[in-house]
């Protein structure tokens, strides 16, 4: 399937979860066992080329794309989730959202020192999420040098600011300039 | 590896999240690529057995090991979940916990009439949670007739329950007696 075919599974919904906002929703997408196969081997492929001896992935939409993509490769899958989740001791990192904060935690167990962790998601935007998940499997350890996403909003400036943390990011698609 | 292999991958906390329960935690098991991989092939070679047209995952953590599967079978994934994440009009079923309730949404175009879909899930306990969502796929229209797990507790009658519902269930190993 090419680039534009995957966009086509992208569903858009607008005014959601604001009025002016282009919801992407990737629900459509992973419904079509085609279209989810050719994003997980996409985003497989990237993370293969970077070494990545683990992926990690955010609660919840990241575990879709994240945990795919680890049995694809045959390691192992590190979940980054929401506060209050994990039955063990935590790291955790709070940081800003455009309105408000929200915080991240992870085992630090789950992850080996000098182990190489590949980030991955379904959406980056502003990045702040994928930039707070690096810091924290830094804290633990991980080596972090890539992350990939299906969705980029470039708009945003995800990358950008990834790439101020000296991590190289891969996108499946773009929906820029609107 | 040997089921008795993926159950020392399983992490036991003890008193989580309540005074006297053995919390079993799969993060230490998927952060093993190789156990990771052979639980999701057995989970996928039940649902392959019973013509699966798509795996549906309950948010987050039915989400780790649906999505691997639906990806190692080539069909699509169905998220069912937590009240208010979905952008579009949904379908949500309410049903009772041990202590209070609890609800699944789905997007009821997730599925066609008719479809084939397979539940799958990291831990059946009671079962409550698993009974809801094929209860609310099948008002989508969906066949629900397996559901498989990696970890059950017996004890607690889960799989009895979804019987009940002529769901047949299979698992990657148990925790019993305890």
């Amino acid at each position: 399937m090419t680039p534009d075919d995957l966009k086509a599974l992208v569903r858009t919904v607008p005014d959601f979860p604001a009025a002016g906002i282009q919801f992407r929703d990737i629900t459509t997408l992973i419904s079509h066992g085609e279209g989810f196969a050719a994003c997980v081997r996409h985003l497989a492929g990237f993370a293969r080329e970077g070494g990545a001896e683990a992926i990690a992935g955010m609660e919840a939409r990241g575990f879709i794309f994240g945990a795919a993509v680890a049995v694809e490769l045959g390691i192992g899958f590190v979940p980054v989730r929401k506060p209050g989740k994990l039955p063990v001791e935590v790291i955790g990192i709070d940081y800003a959202l455009e309105y408000g904060a929200d915080r991240l935690e992870m085992d630090p167990g789950a992850v080996t020192p000098g182990q190489r962790v590949v980030l991955v998601d379904d959406l980056i935007a502003t990045g702040g999420t994928a930039c707070a998940a690096a810091s924290l499997l830094r804290r633990a350890g991980a080596v972090v040098d890539r992350a990939a996403f299906v969705v980029d909003l470039p708009d945003l400036g995800g990358a950008t600011r990834l790439g101020r943390l000296d991590v190289a990011v891969d996108v499946v698609m773009e929906f820029a300039g609107e």
